[in-house]
This record gives C-alpha cells, structure tokens and sequence, in this order.
C-alpha cells in the first residue's frame, strides 16, 4: 500500500453557485469532487451580509498546486460578491498497486 | 491570496441535538457552520449504549481559542448523557483582499 | 478536556458499495462511522471508467492502526474493480473526563 500526500480542498457557498464551483474546480485541475447538500449559518466578514439557509460543500483531493489555483480563484471572484468559505489541509491518500 | 490557519470542529451527534449544537456553536464565538444529515452507527465509550440511525455532523472552521471552547463545552455538558463525537484539526483557510 | 490524536478515515465510492463497505469498517476495528450522500464526479485513475452520480461518503474516526488495516483493505480488494478513493489525516479528539 501506498501513501501520497495530496490537499483536500473544502468549499462551503451558496446553494445556487452549485454548478459554477463544480465546473471551476474541475477546469482548474480536480480530477473529481463531491458535492453535498448543508443546512448552514454564516457571515462572509466585516462587510458582508449574513446568510442563512441551503449551503453546498464541495470537496476535492487534489496535488498542491491544484489547491493553490481553486483557492485562488475563488478568492479573486467569488469572495466579493457571494457567501463562500474555503480551506485546505493535507491528507494521506491511498493507491491501488495498479496506480502507482 | 492571503491563507491563516484555523481549526475545523467537527461535532457528530444524534439529530434531536442539532438546534442545541448549533446555538452552542455561535454563543461559544463560531460565526458560521454547516450541519449534514448523515447515518450512523456508533458508540460513546465503555459505559455507553450503541446508537445507530439519524446523525447530524456540524462543522465550523474557528480560532484556535473558539475550538478549546467548543470541545470543553461538549465535554461538560453533552459527553455522559448523549452521543456525541467531536474533533479538531488545523485547515488553511483563505482569504480575500477585502479581508485581510 | 483530554485531546488524543487519531486518524479519520474518509472513503468516497460509489452507492452501491455502502452496506460492504460500513460492514468492513467495523470488522477492521472501527467503533463507528458516518455515511453521507454526495452526488459527485470522479476517475480513479489512468485506466478507470469516469463515474458521475450517486455517491456515499464514509467517514471513521479511529486509531492508526485501525487506518492503516482500512485503507489496505480497501487498496487490495476495491480499488481493481470499483470507483472509490479513500484518504486520512491526523484529528485531536475530545475525550471527556469518564473516558479518560
């Protein structure tokens, strides 16, 4: 068994910027994703409204450099405008002797 | 792109404890999670009964110091009559201009 | 408050695989474990079929040996015929003063 070590990418948004974000990170290098429905709360900061309601969180595993472009992103167009939160952290991902 | 390390908390309960979770959550300074349904199956330690059926996850990304409180609180007051999992671990969270 | 590191345990696959692979957890020394729908997209590699639709997220929190057994599982019986990616990482887990 073999380990590698790749970023998994979170992203918490509003229900209806289900189908942008999940084209993005697949445009951005993502080879897949999930996407699961969240009740949820949150504020975007100082400046932002509070929402409240239907919340999508998409999660991929991705190299590092892919988790650098899909934050990026999301940073540059979607934080002014939309309630959306995003993070990464490293994780362990196991392949199959056939992959290595 | 500005990225600070947070914590991820995440809380896995029976369901019938959501709307409690999640006011703890925001009293105790989150300033925003999600909550999942999810399926379970589980036990709380050795003193505690199996459970298996309707679970919620909640998950909020917070300060350090917010995470302490959280976990300590659940410890207190939920850990010997209910059950509750819940952990923590560091995420990169990013940042937009506007915010940093 | 009593924080002990352990692993959690996510396998993403296909629906279909939901009752094998909750059962397999458990026998490999989970306690337990949360299952979430996720609709989702995905490859599992150079010479996998792309999948696209229903998908289950399996999530357990459990000591690294306990890990370490799944995630070989999983690589030596699933990866050759089914959809599933699974992964790991370093959680601090609450323990309350009755477990400790």
């Amino acid at each position: 068994m073999k380990l590698i070590t790749m970023k998994r990418v979170t992203i918490v948004a509003e229900a209806l910027l289900a189908d942008r974000l999940q084209e993005d990170v697949v445009r951005l290098g993502a080879s897949g994703y999930t996407c699961t429905d969240a009740d949820g709360k949150g504020s975007r900061g100082v400046r932002a409204s509070e929402w409240e309601g239907k919340n999508i969180k998409i999660e991929c595993v991705v190299q590092p450099d892919v988790a650098q472009r899909i934050l990026k992103k999301l940073a540059d167009v979607y934080f002014e405008h939309f309630a959306v939160i995003a993070y990464c952290h490293d994780v362990e991902v196991v392949r199959g002797e056939k992959y290595s």
